[in-house]
C-alpha cells in the first residue's frame, strides 16, 4: 500500500526496554492498579519518562493548565469496581463524584464532565439505564454538566458488565494554589470524617462477609465542602481524597511531593466502629483502605480551627478532625503515634489491598 | 451505619424504564458500540434524555465550551481496538489520533490530551512498553501534551490487554464555527483521500486474511491538515472523521443533523483497489469501512476548489477529491449516483459490521 512512510519516521516503539525498577514485574500485576508503590512505580519510570511536561510532572491527581488567562482543572479516572451495584452507590455515581473530587481538590470549581463507556456485550440495557440515571442524579448534585461521551461494545467475556472513564474540567479561582508539593513544617493535617467506609463496603458486598447491613459507601461529591473551606480561607496548601491506597498511601505521597515529615496521632482518625470490627476480623489496616467521599487537608495552623468549624457545619465534613502535622524531622516520612505512646512508620501501600474499589 | 441520608434523597435509577425505542434490546449487543444505527439509539434514548444540556444534545463527536471567553472543544474516546498492534499504528497512536481528530474536527487546535488507562492482569510489562512509547511519538506528531492519566487493573479475563481512554482538549480559532448541522444546499463534500484502509487493516490482522501485506492503517493526526485548510478559508461549514460507521454513516449524520440531503457520485469516491478487493472478496460496502486518518468537509462551493488544493499539497491530503454536494432534495437521506448511471440510497449502518476496530 502507497502509505506516507516519512509519517511514521521516528516511530520507535520497538526500541522500547523495560526500566530497572519495572523489571521485576515482566507483566503487569493486581497491584499495578493498587493505588500504592507499583502504581507509582509504574507512573514513575514508565509514563513519567515518556510524556514529561510540567503540568503532568507535578503528579498531582489533577493536571492545572492556562488557556487565555484562565486556570483550568483537569482530571480523568477509569471506573472498573466490582460490583457495579453496592450499598450507598454504584459505578457510575462513583465514576462522577470521582473525578469531580479529582477536579476540586485543586480548589477547581468543577463545570464539565466527559464519559466513556466500555460496555460488555450481554449487559441488561435495564442495568446500564440504571448507571446512567445514578450519574445524571449525580452530575446534578455536584452542579457539572455531561458535555460529550463515547459508548464502546467488547465481546463477552472482555469486559465487567461496563467501564466508565470521567474527565473532569473545573475552573481554579483566582488566589487559590493548592498542590501536592506545598506542606510546609507547622502546617496542620486535616480528615473531613470516618475513614474505610467505601473499601469495606465493597469487600463486604463482593465477597458476601455478613456484615453489608451495617455499611454504606462513602461516595459522595466534595467540591461544595471545598468551596466552603475556600470562603473561610484562600491559604490552603495541599487537598487530597484518600482513594485507592487510603490514608496512608495518600499522606505519603504529600510527604514526598513537599519533602517534608508528616506526625499522625493515631487516636484522633476517625475510624466508624464498624470498619474498625471488619478490618480487624479480615486483618486489614484501615489507613490503607479506600475512600470515596473524604479529604485531606494541609494548611497553615492559624487558618486550622476556622477552616474545621466551617467544615463541621456541612453535610460532608460533620466528623471532621484535626489529625497530625506536617514536621521538618523525617522528611518523605510518615509516623503515627499509636494510642498506646508508641510510635509506628506509616508507609504506603505494598502490593494490593483490596483490588477493583474503584 | 450512620450516614447522611439527606444526600442522597431524589436518587431514581430504580425507578429507570427502558424507552420503547430500546426495548427490541433488552441487553447490550456488539451494535451498540459500532456508531450505526444502534449506536445512535442508545445515545439518542437512554443517555440524551437523562443529561440534556447545549453541549451534548448538539451530537458532535466533540462538545464546544465557553470558559472566560475562550471557545474550548472537548472529545472523549475510548480504545478496545483488537489486535493491539497491526500494520500502520496500534493502541497507543490510534488513543492519540482519534482524540486529537475529533477535537480538530470542530476546527480546533488540539493543545492537551489525557489517557486512562484499563489494563488486564498478564499484559506485557513490554507491550505496555511500546504502547505508551508509541502514544507519546503520537503526541509529538500532533503538537499535544499529556498531562494527566489514570491506571486500573482488572483481573485476567475481564479485558483484553488495555483499554485505553483519551479526552482531547484544544482551542477553536475566532471566526470558525464548524458543526454538524451547518451543511447547506449548494455546498460541496471533499474527503480527504481513500477510504477503508483502517477497517479491512484490523480485520485482515484480526482473522489472518493472508492479504495484510498489501494493507495499512491510515491512522494519523488530521489537526495539520485541518489547519491548512483553515488558512484557505474560515468558512468551513462541517469536518468529521468517518471513523466506526464508515463514510456512509458520516454523511448520514451530518445529513440528519443539517435537514439536508447529500448526492455523492459514486466513482468520485477513492478507494484503494487493495481495499475494493477486500471488500468484494468479503462481502463488504467500503462505504461502511472505518477510516482512522481521513475527513469528510462540507463547505461552500466557492471556497471549494481553493482549500482542495491546499489538501492536496499536505501530506494527509494528496488524494483529497470532491465526491458531492448537499441539496436541498430528499432531506435527511444521502444518495450515491452509481457507476452505471444509476442512484441508491446510501444508508445508515445497521448492525455491526465490524466490530473492535478502535
Amino acid at each position: 500500500m502507497a502509505q506516507d512512510k516519512s509519517e511514521t519516521e521516528g516511530f520507535s516503539a520497538e526500541g522500547w526496554t523495560c526500566p530497572l525498577p519495572l523489571r521485576d514485574y515482566p507483566a503487569i500485576v493486581m497491584a499495578h492498579g493498587g493505588g500504592g508503590k507499583l502504581s507509582a512505580d509504574l507512573v514513575r519510570h514508565l509514563f513519567l519518562p515518556l510524556f514529561a511536561n510540567p503540568a503532568l510532572d507535578a503528579l498531582d491527581d489533577q493536571a492545572v493548565i492556562e488557556i487565555d488567562g484562565a486556570r483550568l482543572a483537569i482530571s480523568t479516572d477509569s471506573f472498573t469496581v466490582s460490583p457495579l451495584f453496592f450499598p450507598g452507590g454504584d459505578i457510575g455515581s462513583l465514576a462522577v463524584h470521582g473525578t469531580v473530587n479529582d477536579v476540586a481538590m485543586a480548589g477547581a470549581r468543577p463545570l464539565y464532565i466527559t464519559a466513556g463507556f466500555i460496555l460488555e456485550e450481554g449487559l441488561a440495557m435495564d442495568a446500564l439505564g440504571r448507571i446512567a440515571t445514578s450519574m445524571a442524579e449525580s452530575c446534578r448534585r455536584a452542579g457539572v454538566q455531561m458535555i460529550t461521551g463515547d459508548t464502546k461494545v467488547v465481546d463477552r467475556g472482555h469486559g465487567d458488565g461496563v467501564y466508565i472513564n470521567t474527565t473532569g474540567i473545573g475552573i481554579v479561582p483566582d488566589g487559590v494554589h493548592i498542590a501536592a508539593n506545598r506542606a510546609k513544617p507547622g502546617d496542620v493535617v486535616i480528615v473531613s470524617g470516618e475513614i474505610g467506609l467505601h473499601g469495606i463496603t465493597i469487600l463486604a458486598a463482593r465477597e458476601g462477609l455478613g456484615f453489608e447491613a451495617d455499611l454504606e459507601s462513602d461516595t459522595a461529591p466534595l467540591n461544595g465542602l471545598v468551596a466552603a473551606m475556600l470562603e473561610v480561607t484562600r491559604e490552603i496548601h495541599c487537598l487530597r481524597d484518600p482513594t485507592r491506597g487510603g490514608l496512608a498511601s495518600t499522606l505519603n505521597e504529600l510527604a514526598a511531593s513537599s519533602g517534608v515529615g508528616i506526625e499522625i496521632d493515631e487516636a484522633a482518625v476517625p475510624v466508624p466502629p464498624a470498619v474498625a470490627a471488619a478490618c480487624e476480623m479480615l486483618g486489614l489496616d484501615p489507613f490503607y483502605v479506600a475512600n470515596e467521599g473524604k479529604l485531606v487537608a494541609i494548611l497553615p495552623e492559624e487558618h486550622a480551627e476556622a477552616v474545621l468549624e466551617r467544615m463541621r457545619s456541612h453535610p460532608l465534613g460533620r466528623k471532621a478532625a484535626i489529625i497530625g502535622r506536617v514536621v521538618e524531622e523525617h522528611p518523605r516520612v510518615v509516623v503515627a503515634k499509636t494510642g498506646i505512646g508508641g510510635r509506628r512508620v506509616v508507609d504506603m501501600l505494598v502490593g494490593e489491598q483490596l483490588p477493583r474499589i474503584c
